[in-house]
């Protein structure tokens, strides 16, 4: 008798066979059970009826509690109710270790408690589809890149300097070699695999110390970033708009089962397909201040700088698609963006901004290539010059235009599921006041 | 004119093109110059005239200094003596940005000096080749697991507590959390993976502060961690021999040009198919002490406990293919294994050792499944109790047979490129005594 899995079910219509898991639910009418079985790869309903099975093992399998796990044989049948469009006719069913009292019931639980039962809540069916379409996005990301000639360059986590500041940063000590930080992003290590492969990525986890509470931030989050040597602000436009359609879309393609699961309404993501709106600073300034004129009573208009969470959002929510906004003013950005040759007070810059509301999912750019001008920005920006010297290194060796952009899986993961709250896009968030299990 | 890269050349036989790319190395007889323009993607010949191109092109191409950033325009013909099958035939260059004078020089240099030039020497030929075929393993890697029903389940990288004892850990402050540690493996966590899974994987970045210096430690590196509910050693030992098949196997298709340049031999990697030699661990001190027994003078027998990397070497040149060492003495080994039923002082572990003497890739088992037997085991190892509170949940709540394996990604790369030091098998290597670039 083979032990199959329940996502392989169709291949043995009509024959016996024995599948191995857990036992996720069951509805009993005293003489007939079916018990929702679980197995990782998808949950079938096994139908055990008395008058088949005798009295002994229906009353033992009555009181196999919720959680165990259990070895099920029985016969294939497909049955059109089903999820899967299968059903199992059990002929024996096996305790392989009985469960304490699980602590997850099946109805709603609030999100703290949940979050101290991760290891536990990832069984349940939601937090497994979203974790599933988590996996299918990386698959994507990969696929898309290693499909476009990008190789992958991995950055390292523990470097000797900040990319952008160090107020948000984890600092240990390294042995004799003084503080090392975890990396808040690989791209200063991309550009120099650019210089080195012409197109590559850097895909893994990076971490911010922010002492931030929102529904929008983890303190460790994985971000993909492509950088290309040759490259400019429209090349990687172009890029992220494709990058983004082609993830959505093949979420769609392969994960409808977790979409229905987590309830998604999935007409707006069909639409995801280039060209994005395009929106400059300037223009998304006017849009947000008419906006703002417009409240009773008004809101005082905006007054430069970034854009913040509620601004974001009022942008994202005008559109359909993401919306591309480039062009911030410099003086708001990272030391190592180009300036506009067409207007120097504008850094060659583009954050996109998903819809529905969910904000920033991928930030880049152009990267100042011009030596001289670098280091003047590194000492405006007043950081250690000698912590630099090998990425000024890259303008000092043939240096070229070049730029890239960071996406962040998790907020693309919560935008794609429909999620309200980060945290539960990634298997074992981390947040300022979570760090179990 | 198209852009084009040196890796598409074959597709523009006869065509003029333009390359963007970098100035890798020049021969000149006074009135021809040949170019190795290097783009990322392979290196081309560029021949340009004397005659063809004027004397004041001539010149000026002739001043340009290596690894300066150029475009050169020519047209695409057939070469057989050229590594790719192509050259140029340039009919003009021009200059991107000129370098410096360029601290690489084509010959030799010392290790230390090239790893302080790391951001730079990705671009020589072999760094080059050697990050090719560790982006393939990589890919190898999500393509066999994905292939094969396994779910991507990412492992946190701050965790509360040790998998292994504390001492080689990097510990920081963690907001008002106390101390958190950088992950030395996600293993505990994939245990919980598979239990919602049934077969899941994590792929990261993992951390060991030893104070080691030797050419196969790194303290940041990459690992692969597969896990199976309902899985038992053997189950997971057929699975490794499996993977490290399916790797070298890719390799060997996909990156016949990279391993050339590195001079690599790949008949030995031809031969890595299953089954793997399989080797008890009572069997192994047994030929260990062979080994000792017969140098002049002889070496006192082997004394127990873990294998050093001497006696690695020694199991690992005696087979072409990776070894698998089984069924260690348990109180060598972490407090999750589980105790061989046959031999309670033995451990359902298994090593596997790469041929030519490279040591271990593979370090994996069955877990403990048992909640009392865990439980003593965890006080046996005088860890603290509260931490483990959530992986004994796994136990309490429809425990079962499970197993699964590490594999290390720069060990595997490695071998299969012949290279003595893992250093070179990471694009920015931390160790001990460096962290920069």
């Amino acid at each position: 008798m083979p032990f199959a899995t329940i996502a392989e079910l169709s291949k043995y219509d009509g024959q016996t066979l024995t599948l191995r898991g857990w036992l996720y639910n069951r509805r009993s009418s005293g003489k007939i059970q079916f018990l929702q079985v679980r197995d990782g790869s998808g949950i079938v309903q096994a139908v055990l009826v008395l008058k088949e099975v005798g009295e002994e093992m229906f009353r033992r399998v009555e009181a196999i509690p919720q959680e165990s796990s259990i070895t099920v044989t029985g016969s294939v049948r497909a049955d059109a109710r089903s999820p899967g469009g299968y059903e199992l006719g059990a002929s024996d069913v096996q305790l392989v270790a009985a469960a304490q009292p699980y602590p997850i019931a099946l109805q709603a639980h609030g999100v703290g408690f949940l979050m101290e039962q991760r290891h536990l809540w990832l069984r349940s069916r939601k937090p497994h589809a979203t974790l599933r379409v988590r996996a299918e996005v990386v698959r994507a990301v990969r696929d898309f890149l290693d499909g476009r000639g990008f190789v992958l360059v991995d950055a390292p986590i523990l470097t000797p300097a900040a990319c952008e500041g160090t107020t948000t940063l984890f600092g240990l000590d390294y042995f004799d070699e003084g503080k090392a930080f975890l990396s808040q992003s690989g791209q200063l290590y991309m550009e120099a695999g650019a210089m080195a492969f012409g197109k590559v990525y850097c895909f893994g986890p990076t971490f911010r110390a922010e002492k931030s509470k929102t529904r929008r931030h983890l303190t460790e989050f994985w971000m993909v970033e492509p950088e290309i040597a040759y490259g400019t602000l429209d090349d990687v436009m172009s890029l992220a708009e494709e990058f983004i359609s082609f993830i959505v879309q093949r979420v769609l393609e392969r994960r409808k089962e977790e979409l229905k699961i987590l309830e998604r309404d999935t007409k707006p993501l069909e639409k995801i397909q280039p060209p994005f709106p395009k929106l400059s600073y300037d223009d998304a300034v006017k849009i947000l201040n008419e906006t703002r004129a417009a409240q009773n009573p008004p809101i005082p208009p905006f007054g430069g700088g970034d854009f913040g969470a509620p601004d974001e959002t009022t942008l994202s929510l005008r559109h359909e698609k993401p919306v591309m906004v480039h062009r911030y003013p410099i003086s708001v950005k990272a030391f190592y963006m180009k300036r506009d040759p067409a207007a120097p007070d504008k850094a060659l810059c583009v954050d996109v901004l998903a819809p529905e509301g969910v904000g920033e999912i991928i930030g880049g750019g152009q990267r100042e290539d011009d030596l001289a001008l670098l280091e003047g920005r590194i000492a405006e920006h007043q950081l250690p010059k000698e912590a630099f010297e090998w990425y000024l290194d890259l303008r000092r060796y043939g240096s070229v235009p070049h730029a890239g952009f960071g996406l962040g899986i998790e907020r693309t993961v919560a935008w794609i599921c429909g999620t309200e709250h980060v945290r539960e896009c990634i298997p074992f968030p981390r947040m300022m006041y979570r760090i179990y299990p």
